[in-house]
């Protein structure tokens, strides 16, 4: 039997070179290395080859050959994902199919606020070439140097400017996708209206591969911002967060591009582990917003928008006292604290992470009840909470006592993780907002959302990949 | 047979009418009446009940007993649609199911900028309600004195503020929905961001009705505009409206509401057939643009806004002339030219009508080859372009010649509409914008969606409804 198993993989391994060619086939084991595993080392897979393919056509023959051997196909961008939806299985056999050779920017047209791009396209290249063409492409986040938009895509990814601009499933008008079983769909329309028929684009956006490749993408442009306004304000309370969001919501023309809940802790693990950083404010306050307004005409109004909000604010005691940047460099400064947050913890040390999100208006109470719960089980420990409040998406993290075991306090993941889950849950909340499931939150997956769900999205995958092939073991 | 058949019906009548009792069974032939045909006239069905479920457990119940019974179910909302979807067929014994009763908006959270509202909620009732509560819900359109939610989703509804706002689909931020089985899938989140599992909500939007049944829904709400600013500008030519629309989306800040297109003819056609409207303009011309500017702070920016990017247009030589409201009645006056042309058009007497898209930069050479085709097909006819330009979306009519023999020329429908899809296909665009498939655009569909593309939607219906019980004969 293992012989014949063996016949029929050099077989398949022998279509694939033909059909991909020397560049898109790599079975060296210090290529493929990198794609083996996520970038954060929770996981470790294997695959008896890593494609590359140039070419939807390329991506079809080899989604094909693999439906064909009843292999499964792990669909890859720049694998920059905290779930582990981008690799391999260990022992399992699957292809790892990587879609970076296929980087290219079909068409902009700047008239049609459009652009038409590959899914290996960076975030960053893609956020450029708009940007060349007088239009914003507005998907931003931390890893936009080397994320793919396919990857984006796949995992509805969120970022920074979610709140003026939304998911990035809002941003996509339409898609190519190869299918299971390696038919091409070519759904890349172009257009704002389209009525004819189901919503077919959403059902592969935030899918994580699971039921077909993205291979490429009609996406939406706005006008390029030609002035941008940043403010760091203190919050009188935690409560006061959601006051203030509407105050700016308001008084900017709904044009708030960020709203970032920092806590005073990020500011001080920012002093301690960084260079160059400072408080932007002269006293210490125990919660503040991180706000940008963006305007797309370059009259000082958008500076002037964001002055008479805060002033509203302050005289209404929604904040207790703020900073508004003068100078983009000033700017550059009060965002690094949020931007390099995440790097600042690593140099910190190990904690336990979630991305959790809730209805705006229960963030306040949600940081509160989980706080309690986590120093009851913890005592000592301190809670992070930090993140994208103006979309209900709190990045909830649980740092240890100073001193403590960090194996011992690391251990407690699945307990912490249950309570935060669970609280979120009883708030209507969701235990994944904008990291997606992959491999690490099946469980939760299972646990948190009702059997007739996870029933009706196991009914649209057998529909679309009756054999199990795409991203196997991922998302359900 | 027929006896066996009769006991079927008669049993399944009653087990509906013990399930909804009288207030939700009607069999009345005269109230039934309005209930079977559509408000145009093209489709009169025939059911043996209409059902008014005053609550999601009786919608649940209702389906349920129809489909251990096999018979079809066709959901309605205010049955203002113009494409036959909310009619039941005639002769096929199919129950017509109408959300009427379900009108309770169930909660509004200002803070959070949601509403949760029942299926059977009048638009006009639910913008309302938003502005009680000091925001805006933005999705607006002709029928919305009569029309409800639930068909609006159902239908993915577009209207005048597509462009600042989105479509219906992007201001759902979560689902109720009866599913065909009679099972209940709460998917009433009201989360900004939620990526556990697929766009489930995405597939009943827009199904018009065929995959289940929603009965309630979570809305996105925006701050209220606390000003608007109007403007009726003629432009240099068709050409210079895709120029303009990238003036005014800059120079608001992004805040256009509407842009809408507004030809000469359709001037002419108010102007003879509606009482108190006048020529916002002193001279003549081909083509003008109907703009609003919407802000939410009262400091006359709005305005200001306005007036300098038609300066700019002016300078550049895009747009010839313009009038821009001094006070809300003048801004009515303006409006009225857009929004009682359909009513003008009936004054006028027949002609055939189209609802298509095509990228928004194409939009000028669409109109200019199509009526080129048309003029040749029907010399002397009149074509009448117009509508949500911005969102690539052209109301495309064409009027008979003068004189006319209206029974020959409205025989021309079909090879008339064959012409202008055909010449939107060309040029990327869709048979069907806003109107949806109902059972008027059927065969379209299937000419001018690729076979790949039906086969996933059947492959989706097939998925969720096995029996093809929801809505049968409309969309697929």
């Amino acid at each position: 039997v293992n012989d014949i198993a063996n016949t029929i993989a050099a077989g398949l391994l022998a279509r694939l070179r033909a059909a991909l060619g020397p560049k898109g086939f790599v079975d060296d084991a210090g290529a493929m290395a990198p794609h083996l595993k996520d970038w954060r080392g929770l996981y470790q897979g294997t695959a008896p080859v890593l494609l590359l393919p140039g070419s939807t056509d390329e991506v079809a023959a080899a989604v094909r050959i693999c439906a064909e051997a009843g292999v499964g196909v792990v669909p890859q961008g720049g694998n920059t994902g905290l779930v582990g939806a981008a690799v391999p299985r260990a022992g399992r056999g699957e292809v790892v199919l990587n879609l970076k050779r296929m980087n290219s920017v079909r068409l902009i047209d700047a008239a049609d606020y459009t652009m038409t791009a590959e899914a290996g396209c960076v975030l960053a290249d893609l956020q450029k070439a708009a940007a060349d063409a007088d239009r914003l492409f507005p998907l931003s986040l931390g890893a936009e140097g080397s994320c793919q938009i396919g990857g984006n895509l796949s995992t509805n990814a969120g970022g920074i400017n979610v709140l003026r601009y939304g998911n990035a499933r809002e941003l996509v008008l339409g898609l190519e996708v190869v299918l299971p079983d390696g038919q091409v769909w070519n759904g890349l329309r172009r257009l704002r209206k389209d009525n004819t028929g189901y919503g077919l684009k959403h059902l592969f956006i935030g899918a994580e591969g699971t039921l077909g490749i993205i291979t490429a993408a009609v996406l939406r442009l706005f006008p390029l911002p030609r002035e941008t306004a940043t403010a760091f304000a203190a919050l009188r309370d935690l409560d006061a967060a959601i006051e203030l969001l509407s105050i700016v919501r308001a008084g900017s023309g709904d044009a708030v591009s960020s709203f970032e809940l920092v806590p005073r802790m990020a500011v001080d693990l920012c002093l301690r582990h960084l260079p160059g950083i400072a408080d932007p404010l002269a006293r210490r306050h125990s919660w503040y917003a991180l706000i940008e307004f963006a305007g797309t005409a370059a009259d000082g109004r958008t500076a002037a928008a964001l002055e008479a909000s805060l002033a509203e604010a302050m005289e209404r005691g929604v904040v207790a006292d703020a900073a508004i940047a003068q100078s983009q460099d000033q700017a550059r400064k009060i965002w690094r604290i949020r931007e390099e947050l995440p790097e600042a913890q690593v140099r910190a040390g190990a904690n336990i992470k979630h991305d959790v999100s809730v209805p705006v208006s229960k963030v306040p109470a949600f940081i509160k009840r989980a706080d309690a719960a986590l120093l009851s089980l913890v005592p000592g420990a301190e809670t992070l909470a930090f993140g994208h409040i103006g979309d209900g998406n709190v990045h909830y993290n649980l740092c240890p006592p100073p001193g403590a075991d960090l194996v011992a306090f690391m251990a407690k993941t699945e307990a912490v993780g249950k309570i935060v889950f669970d609280i979120a849950a009883e708030m209507d909340g969701s235990f994944s907002a904008e990291h997606g499931i992959g491999q690490l939150r099946r469980q939760a997956l299972l646990k948190y959302r009702s059997p007739l769900e996870v029933e009706m999205m196991r009914s649209l995958k057998r529909a679309l990949d009756p054999k199990g092939l795409m991203n196997p073991g991922k998302v359900l």
